[in-house]
């Protein structure tokens, strides 16, 4: 199993989270970024997104992430975010750590939001260096400073570099969080080795054993977690919530080829991303077909995704039945 | 002269805005971006606000654009934003028309600025395609319809690849016109080939007359409304209003010659945007010195930009006053 | 007409093409990038290269450039680009400037072809900055002064990001050309505020009279010599050399309006190189289609395309017919 | 221990190498890409080039690749390639095989090489898709087609998207070499889901046993290696052919936990292609630091790099030496 240890870590005096709600500081496991289930009029669908919670810690998971991109945040105005925030916390009621991004372009409307979500009780902040600015790392720098500074949430650094065009190296990620700004990194950028470079360098440094290394790529799980990777955050963790748990739970045994075998056979069902071809983005289609998979699994009332994404037709979601009956998932 | 005659446009029945206030159709002539002032703690400072106004409008601009990116949108949480379009909307008072950018992720997002905008009495809205999401043309498409079907005024679609990394062609745009979707194109891509196509395809078909054509590129102005553009969005438009509306009437008089002359001197005073060099992004380096140019203008009170850009410095800032100097505004 | 008098130039003393082949520096005018004719099995048809130069010196252009990326340079062993420069120089014989493209990853690479060039009697060299490397902006600057001191012709700096993934700046380039390094530019990067930039810069510094700025962008010819350009590089000036000459001697007689109306046409002459559609990269389409223009127009006997591109079908092949049949080209 | 056997893979018939050299099909283990030392005049120093085989199968290597992207190969002219091919074949004399990179734009170029690598008896060729080019999926197919059509050696993909910017796809890799035009890939893409895409896809397939897939990701061998990769081409490999040859035998041995310290071992000693700063290209840092560790471990008689590559200065290169004495290298 992976050599590090923080699951006793402690949360720097002054800005660890209080009351009796799970700590949200040293997080390891699965921590799928929750769908948000729409009604087809493009309303949040509350009922549906509770037992999508409910789907999830029963699945095993660790904690959740709201309002990610697999949440599709990017395409949620602020009421559905606020909804969204207190349906999930509300409903977990404190089971598990839940973590909320707050995903906009700068440091000022990311303040914003933290602000919504730390009210209504999120246990964890996410936030991305700033996009649709053109910006210089000494910006990225200070952005994040900023917003640890404004809010007294855990935060976490989101490196997503195919959405805000930049990526976080190790060594920018590695003196925030020895500077006390962030909690952790969930990494979905695939840049496998600048991952490995804070996995060391977090290793290397004794301060930094309370620092969570979260990898968001859902194909290469047992090989991050291999590496010295704290979780994951799995958008098909929201189909397969049992197959990543089994997963890390495996690897957490010392059993690796077991968990080789699960990743692989998550990696044959996350094809059914690829249901909408070229008619739409790949985007469109993954979110879709998640959405699909849940709402076949009997999971969501409605597999409708935001506009201005192209639904998935009839046909594409019956593709995306086959791929959960090849997966023993219906 | 350029060969369109948008002036007399006439709006397509139903879509109008209504009211006193002047028409958002068939813009044409020199339309700044207009920059937030801010206060040292970053709030918006409303009094230079309402001087850079005066300022523009004395400078004999003919419509004023809020909320763009040189006006750090991407900075501004709501209420700055708010106050933005409040500010200028009521000291304006409808001397020339306001467009208001609706500068949001996806097509929800975007509703909610807009409506907010149409709330407070701006005259028409301007949008970019989504980002963040990797988004597809058939998306872009979608997005823009719904975006027009949700707001009742007219859409100005913003090309602007550099923030939201896709590229509005000529076809998507005309095709958009003539359903009526778009009012006009705000085209800051810097692919000239591609307005063109936009230019020559409006005067192809009878139906486009209203449709109208605004570069964004502030170094080729000239040469814009030459090819047939109606108008230019210039960020330097803030420093030197007077300079921008010199070079509109010369090409609208048929003095093309001196048009020239006109931009390549705007040409050396836009160098200030270099001043930052490389510590910081050119992004923070140009909003940084067009708020110290209006700053040494005495037009508003603080050269304070957003967080998390870098500030320029003292010694920056004054090379900016020799930019000024140079170019015979101080 | 454009303000500059390069006509007169004189190049530096030492490093002046020598004998009775015309002058490469202070190039004005239409200098079309040559389509390489190919029989059916990929050889180079010299028949129809000749024929094809017949064709454009006929339709009165100043000058040719060989082996550049519309001549499917990248697509030519070392052996078909010297038969084109046999051919080509030995066909034109001393009418007019033959320019030839040394296209190669690396300055030592570069050299070679440079050196071949020479000695089959080019009159010029035209290079890219590196590419495949990574390359850092000084070492651009390496590789040019390095290409111009091994090879003793006149060096034009090719600038085109869509292929080398680097942009040449105002101000390395007028570095490069202030200490005798380049001879001229041809700009392909579509940036045409950054092109003003240069022929500013060259207009205010006397050493750099002879300084040549020719543009690839051949949509927006009328606009880059109204803002001082010296010449157009147009790959559609294949299919219609005519109509290049003619703007751009309307441009040279101070008619600009006639030559916004000829720009116009060939605007919508362009058009044709769309005909692939989706099957093919935009470069198969467009390449494929000024071959099958210059088939139907009965200039070259083939319309083959080098591998691996993927060739034009017979339908295809009837819509480049038609828009030739629109522009009154057949 | 990875879970493919493709030792006994048996080559399609008609395209085996011949005679006595080892098969270049089914390669696993350690095939690092050969750097090509240089004299202070830029010429190939075979000497050095003949101890730096030496070092590298002393140091327990499964085979060499010459003329890759470390190899400088986008920096040398044909004649210096000749002479590594040469070189390398020669001294090698069939100890190890010995796969040449076929570097060049597209197809016919890249013949022209593969023939004359074929000709000096190399064993296999390594090709990447066209670049400078702007290339479609099915261009990319036709040219990897043409290839394999045009040369008697086992070829293999080089997944270099940095270099080329287009990415082979896991489905286009799997169906050439279902065709048997690929024998092999070589994954420099840093996309280790693709990657992984690869190696199911070949697993499911009984007839792609003896498809070979190799890793050029230097820092992520240790977890390819697990995911079923059969080899690695680690730049890197040219510092510490030891380590790398260590981290393969722990891992076929099955001591993944002793592979994964050597791996981080050598993860600090990539560091050492930082030295060079923001003053040049990474890519410079990085080949300079190869050849200067190369140069103070007494292997080769230079550091020298290709023009125009900056060279690292005194300081630099003797950064490099202490990572070596941090690395137990000197």
């Amino acid at each position: 199993m992976t050599s590090n240890d923080n699951s006793g870590a402690v949360a720097p005096a002054g800005s660890a989270p209080t009351g009796a709600r799970p700590a949200a500081r040293g997080l390891t496991g699965v921590i799928p970024p929750v769908c948000t289930p729409l009604t087809p009029d493009f309303e949040v669908d509350t009922g549906s997104l509770a037992r999508l919670v409910d789907h999830l810690i029963e699945g095993g998971v660790d904690a959740l992430f709201v309002l990610g991109s697999t949440s599709e945040v990017a395409y949620l105005p602020d009421r559905h975010r606020r909804a969204v925030l207190e349906t999930v916390v509300g409903h977990v009621a404190g089971q598990v750590p839940v973590l909320a991004g707050a995903i906009d372009m700068t440091t000022l409307r990311v303040l914003d939001h933290a602000r919504v979500a730390a009210a209504a009780g999120a246990d964890a902040i996410v936030a991305t260096a700033p996009f649709y600015t053109r910006t210089h790392p000494v910006e990225i720098d200070r952005h994040f400073r900023a917003v640890a500074a404004g809010v007294g949430l855990p935060l976490y650094a989101y490196d997503l570099p195919v959405s805000v065009h930049s990526k976080l190296g190790a060594e920018l990620v590695l003196g925030l969080a020895a500077d006390g700004v962030l909690a952790g990194l969930k990494d979905s950028s695939g840049d496998e080795g600048n991952l490995r470079g804070v996995i060391l360098g977090r290793r290397e440094r004794s301060d930094l054993g309370g620092f969570s290394v979260l990898t968001g790529s859902e194909l290469t799980v047992d090989s991050a977690l291999w590496m010295g990777a704290d979780g994951v955050v799995p958008g098909l963790g929201n189909v397969d919530p049992h197959g990543y748990s089994r997963l890390y739970r495996l690897a957490a045994q010392g059993d690796w080829a077991g968990a080789r075998t699960e990743q692989e056979r998550l990696l044959r069902l996350f094809e059914l991303i690829t249901v909408g071809g070229t008619r739409m983005g790949i985007s469109s289609s993954a979110l879709g077909a998640f959405k699909a998979a849940l709402y076949l699994r009997g999971v969501i009332a409605h597999p409708t995704t935001a506009v201005p994404q192209v639904p998935l037709d009839d046909d594409e979601i019956a593709r995306v039945g086959k791929y959960l009956e090849a997966a023993g998932l219906r």
